[in-house]
């Protein structure tokens, strides 16, 4: 990641709309697991931001249906692989109604062509990636530049120094869980159903598992529970035959994943699986940025640990599509 | 709904707020469905609000990682039927940071206690209650009312005399759907996973339908698929087996859920169950501002139409449950 270059975008985009009454909201616009990878620098802004308003929306909805207060003083930053059409459309909008625009791409696309700053990040997928150089790790760090420049965020660099820490804490976490993840696999490669528990920072890891890696992938229905919802409705499913995959995120909202997992183990040890950030190092990083790191570490491990473990198990290639880029729709 | 009550509560609070700089934020704070009935304030607020800022949390994350903006400029509206116990731990710590608060109540509670205004709501279950003056109608309704009196909504005259229509389309949608939800339940009945389908303003009301009515109720799966996000993803489980529910909204975003709609006529109609606000005449209520009334039509008719439907065709009693208020948990 070329931070330089993302701190001095971000520098020249505060002093130019200084004129114009200064920067007052951001918005995060993207669809499916470019939409996901936005969710840990939303979660940082709604804890963070003192003024700074901070939204997010999918693509289309942002488009179809844009909020009123966007334009000059409004900044958006969107995402897309190679420039999905509606997220296309929404940079467009944006552009049009006077609002600053900043693409997070990996193929130049029209994307790249209609906004105004454009950061190239890399696919996870490829094992070689750091985590620290994929989409949801841009998304954070623009959101700390932004608060730190804003409003002086105080961890700011404690928070920079980490993601080189993430890194690490990857790597050994990739070696730690591949057998860990082809037991899970073997166990689940007949299951239609699996649910995704997670919350807090980890919701987000959760959401783009279920929805990018179970479903497309995998053809496997997956709701994604929020650890914070469980006991107000869904954990009425609970049994033992139902598979639950459950996220145990560190940082301030660890107990309510942990009562989940306490009701959980009550009630059934029969299929239920645990991954701990705090099993995977994740406090190997300072505890007063640490839960905003979450979702860097889940994410790529669950896309490159667990997923292409089930599609060995299942011998079902996670390449493959039916519906997708095969068809108008 | 006592209106007056509620316009003098809000005026009340954002002229004792002026002393302190002036009422900046709002919060939606709540658990399960009462935290989905939260969704359509939410939804109009990122939509109309030019500046005050508008926040959603569940209860739980709202009390275990607190936005750090949480202060006198805070207004924290909070929803729980009987004061469930992280609502009321919310609803604390907003006053302790200085924030003034709101309950919306069915039975009075500490959390009627801590907070500093309240306002009974009647819970949708019951026949005779108007969709008006259930939980969703009261955040609207508060939503709307705050942006009169800080930015001078347009349209707010002609909303509020919409929630009455609403009424008279509720009670006719009730019959019309009767005979049709009967239908969907029998086809429905052995099924353990149904998808549920919506985006932009009905999105709470598929969240709700999925995780209390046939999650808590009726110990099915469900997972809530965005529309906007379906072709980015979990489309590919589409086959003639996994049934669908989807919900067609009135508005701005009836394109998205369109085009998922002529998706899945493409290649199923097994059994896809379509559901469209048109056909429930949301369309009477004026094209300005109807958008924002879908959740407060769809909810109560999935809760007291399908739901009932489906529990009877199941002889699955939907007021019992097997763990919720059994246990601690």
């Amino acid at each position: 990641m070329d931070r330089k270059r993302v701190n001095a975008c971000i520098e020249e985009i505060v002093k130019a709309r200084k004129a114009d009454g200064g920067l007052k909201q951001v918005f995060w616009v993207a669809a499916g697991g470019s939409n996901g990878g936005f969710f840990p620098a939303q979660y940082f802004m709604d804890r963070e931001s003192k003024s700074l308003r901070s939204q997010s929306f999918t693509s289309n909805e942002f488009f179809l249906a844009p909020p009123s207060s966007l334009g000059k003083n409004s900044l958006v930053i969107l995402c897309s692989m190679r420039g999905t059409a509606e997220t296309c459309d929404a940079a467009s909008l944006a552009k049009e109604r006077g609002a600053t625009t900043i693409a997070l791409y990996i193929e130049e696309s029209k994307l790249t062509e209609v906004c105004d700053y454009s950061f190239a990040y890399e696919s996870i997928s490829y094992d070689e990636t750091e985590a620290s150089e994929m989409n949801a790790s841009y998304g954070l760090f623009l959101a700390m530049v932004l608060l730190k420049k804003l409003e002086n965020y105080e961890h700011f660099d404690l928070a920079i120094e980490s993601f080189s820490v993430l890194d690490r804490v990857y790597r050994d976490a990739w070696n730690y869980t591949l057998p860990l993840a082809k037991k899970w696999a073997e166990r689940n490669k007949n299951e239609s159903v699996i649910w995704v528990l997670a919350g807090g920072p980890a919701y987000g890891a959760g959401y783009i598992f279920s929805i990018c890696n179970l479903e497309e992938m995998q053809w496997i229905s997956s709701p994604t529970v929020n650890t914070c919802e469980f006991v107000h409705g869904p954990f009425e499913c609970t049994d033992k035959n139902l598979p639950m995959f459950i996220l145990i995120s560190e940082g301030r909202t660890r107990p309510a994943d942990e009562r989940v997992l306490a009701f959980l183990k009550k009630h059934t040890d029969q299929n239920i699986y645990v991954l701990d950030a705090k099993e995977l190092g994740l406090s190997r990083i300072d505890k007063r940025v640490s839960e905003y790191f979450n979702h860097l570490l889940f994410s790529p491990i669950l896309n490159n640990v667990y997923l292409r473990a089930l599609a060995i198990a299942k011998n079902h290639d996670y390449h493959y599509r039916r519906y997708m880029w095969q068809e108008k729709y």
